[in-house]
Order: C-alpha cells, then structure tokens, then sequence
C-alpha cells in the first residue's frame, strides 16, 4: 500500500478539483515552496497515484436523463457459450455512444450506464436493442432521478 | 443544441485523454495555428462545452473490488415520510469514503457504487450498514468482474 502524507493528499485535492492549477498557484495555496509542490506531483505521477490528466464535459453535450440496466443472461448447459456471448453483449453495448459505462456482474450479468433525451428514448433503446437479445433471463432498468455523490461522472464519461 | 464542428471534437477528445497537452502541442497534431486552438478552446469553456479540468487517481488508490447496490425503501402512508428517508439514505452513504457514487432511482430507489479491498468486505458492508436500515424492501448487490467501458471510472470517483 502506498503511504501518502498530509501535503500529497492536498495537492491531490486540489487536483482533483482543477487541474489547470499551475504548480505556483499550488504552492501558495498550500503554502509550501514551488519545489516542494514540483517535486511531489512528480513523484505522485511517478508512482501512479496520478494516472492522467483529464477534462470534465459540460452541460450542453450531458444527456438529460440517464439509467442503469441490468441485464441477465440465461446459463447454457455448455459453459463455454456464456463467456462468448456476454463477451459479445458487451462490446456491441459498448460501441455504441448514447453507452455510457459497461460492466460485467458475476458470470452472467452485465450493469450499463445508458444516457439519453428522455427517460422514454432510453425505454425505446432498452426495448429494440436489449430486450430484442436472445436467451436473456432478466433485464431491469433503474432510472437515475438524481446524482447525489459522483455528479460529475457523467460529464466524465461522455463521449465526443 | 450547441453546434460543434469536426475542429473542436478533436480537441475535446485530445483533451480527454490527455488535458495537459498544451496550446502548441495541440496546434501541432491538429495541424492547426496556435491562435486557432486558443480561441476554440476559450469558447468551448466559456459555453460550458469544457466544464473543467481534473485528475484521474491510479491504481494504488483505487479499490480492488467493486459492486453496485440496488437499495429500495417500502412505501408509506405518509408519502412525505418517504423522500426525508430516501434523502437520509443518500446523504448518510455519500458521507462515507468507500461509497463512490450515489443516485436516486424512482420514488423509493437508490443506486450505489462501493469499493473496497475484496467483495467479502463490501458485502459485510452492505450487511452492516445498509441491511440494517429499516423499511428496506430490496437490497441487491451486483459485483462487477471487469468495467469493459468507462475502466477509469474509478480512478475519476475514489475519495483522496
């Protein structure tokens, strides 16, 4: 496990929420000298702590609405089928961009993030390209009212 | 709808996955003039396209497991009873450092994503902390296996 101290937490902070803010700014915020601040983003990235550099999406290109579906498959009587096919649903999930994250759930489920105009586009996707799929045993929609820790991850995983 | 071009897509996605790239390193994979890029840049801040720039944590810091959890309260006589539990709910798990997301779902539902060193450990979590909570109707935990899409999802969410 990676020890972190006080400084690098803060720095980190900071970071996090804007990472324009050029290692003076940093140093002053933080009341330590340039150097400091210098040499410690360098080790942080050095180490891996920081992975990269990213931008956060606004407004105008977040979708309005977004759920989660959780999709189940059957299980096949040849357990080699089964990888094959989850595989399968989700890369063809993951194409697509109104797709916003993909995940596999145990051996035969799969939890997606799906954006859209309105909740009513997103049931039409869900029906004609989810439902549509053979040997499903079990696909719910959870629709997103609010984000209450994490807002901005949508923002984060959209495409352009 | 705001209006992009093939110009400022590609500077959006360079910045995706890499928002240190500077005015003239951008300038010069677009095969652009500096000026241009600065401009289009300023714009898409100041219209909200860019909301802001961050950081994505690695892996020292990120969770070795992840699951999602379906939590639904029942419903009340008191209808009103209802969104002061839910919101109680959602506050009390936002507080929590291992709790990296948190949206409300529907009336009565609330989706989580919670990390932690092994799925035993979330699982005694969710035991401890969430089964316990009175007036549940479901709770569901969905372990993910592997993010297939938006893999940096984590290292965007987890708590410094």
């Amino acid at each position: 496990m990676i020890q972190l101290d006080d400084l690098d937490r803060a720095i980190l902070k900071l970071l996090k929420q804007d990472a324009r803010l050029t290692i003076s700014e940093l140093a002053e915020r933080l009341n330590r000298p340039e150097s400091t601040i210098h040499f410690r983003i360098k080790k942080l990235i050095e180490k891996g702590v920081i992975d990269r550099y990213t931008i956060i999406l606004g407004e105008p290109l977040k979708p309005k609405s977004v759920v989660a579906v959780y999709i189940e498959t059957e299980i096949p009587v040849i357990e080699d089928f089964l990888e094959k096919y989850i595989n399968h649903i989700t890369k063809t999930l993951s194409m697509l961009p109104n797709v916003l994250a993909v995940a596999k759930s145990g051996r035969n489920g799969i939890m997606a993030l799906i954006g859209g105009e309105t909740e009513e586009q997103i049931e039409k996707f869900v029906d004609d390209t989810i439902r549509t799929l053979p040997s499903l045993r079990r696909v719910e929609v959870f629709p997103f009212t609010s984000i209450v820790k994490g807002k901005d991850v949508i923002g984060f995983l959209v495409d352009v």
